[in-house]
């Protein structure tokens, strides 16, 4: 070995040993209260990319749409097509709020929606359950934070995972979440006038 | 209408006009060369979540595995069991570089990988191409990013997505993306002793 490979691997066998030492630590399984919030893109991508990883694994799971339209259609499908048996799909949303301009109706639709949700992850068949773009009804107080809150910490199966969706997520959700994830934008397509494009964001 | 919902009613109409009028600027397509990076989670899962997308509009897609663990084999399983038709997966790295200490072997893997991924997108029957965690390659100088950028700006298809994930991004890398984001850790459960766990890491 030359002289820079021998201290490359030194390196490795050093920062290798380090994460062994910490992964041994790790030893508990648990539930968890997943957030994906931030302004940019990936948070019910990455939730979906999850729901296919527990589909991939035979795990039964579960996706409420809090708002229709914030995933794509063409998920939606494959899954109904493919995977029908293992998860289980309900869009409650009737379009982003700003589509509507109905509050009552947005509140009604938002309560359909959790009463779902709660429905699902009581049932500990469910090993994942995933509340796509819930934060949104919670921004606009469709939902009571601490209702949601309080009924995870004391309803929620102990090893039940719960996945949040969406921008603005509330703080004291963060607080109580396991596992949270900001995804912020460096760069955007839109802003060189670029459209949504099929397979990117839908 | 109360007073209330019709104060909402109108501030949403407001947010709707606004958002309408932007989205009719919006009126190109083209192939986006994407980033994940940062130090959170959801790189690769919103990456596949997006493979999964193409793959329900049957639009035929390629995975390029930079690193053998930067994601679920349960997912290329599921792939391979249900949609081969439709995406390619191939694996070319060999583990973390820290588990296997050797540069030399390390560089000639990702020399590998890069060949087949140049191969996957020169076809332009591929609508999109996931170069997973080709970040660390790059970061490592296993790859000159150069090189990579000058292939992604002057061979790419018109119309072909490809989506780069892994932390540390080069700046360079960025600077050229069209569509990029920073997962940012904002909490993560092995803190608190959790250990990697099925349907949510892998």
């Amino acid at each position: 070995m030359t002289e820079d490979t021998e201290r490359h691997a030194m390196k490795m066998a050093k920062k290798k040993a380090a994460r062994d030492k910490i992964m041994a630590t790790k030893t508990d399984e648990k539930g968890l209260v997943i957030v994906h919030t931030g302004k940019g893109k990936g948070k019910s991508t990455a939730a979906f990319g999850m729901i296919f990883r527990c589909i991939a694994h035979q795990m039964p799971c579960a996706v409420v749409q809090f708002i229709k339209g914030g995933m794509s259609t063409g998920e939606r499908d494959l899954i109904e097509r493919h995977f029908s048996d293992i998860c289980q799909f309900h869009t409650m949303g009737e379009g982003f709020t700003w589509e509507t301009q109905d509050r009552t109706r947005d509140m009604e639709m938002a309560r359909a929606a959790w009463e779902k949700a709660k429905e699902l992850i009581r049932d500990p068949a469910n090993r994942m359950v995933l509340l796509d773009e819930i934060n949104i009804a919670l921004r606009y107080d469709y939902l009571d934070v601490a209702e949601v809150i309080a009924f995870l910490q004391q309803e929620k199966p102990g090893m039940t995972h719960v996945v949040l969706t969406g921008r603005n997520a509330k703080d004291a959700l963060i607080e109580i979440a396991d596992l949270a994830t900001e995804m912020e934008l460096l760069k955007h397509p839109f802003r060189a006038g670029i459209k949504a494009q099929i397979g990117v964001e839908f």
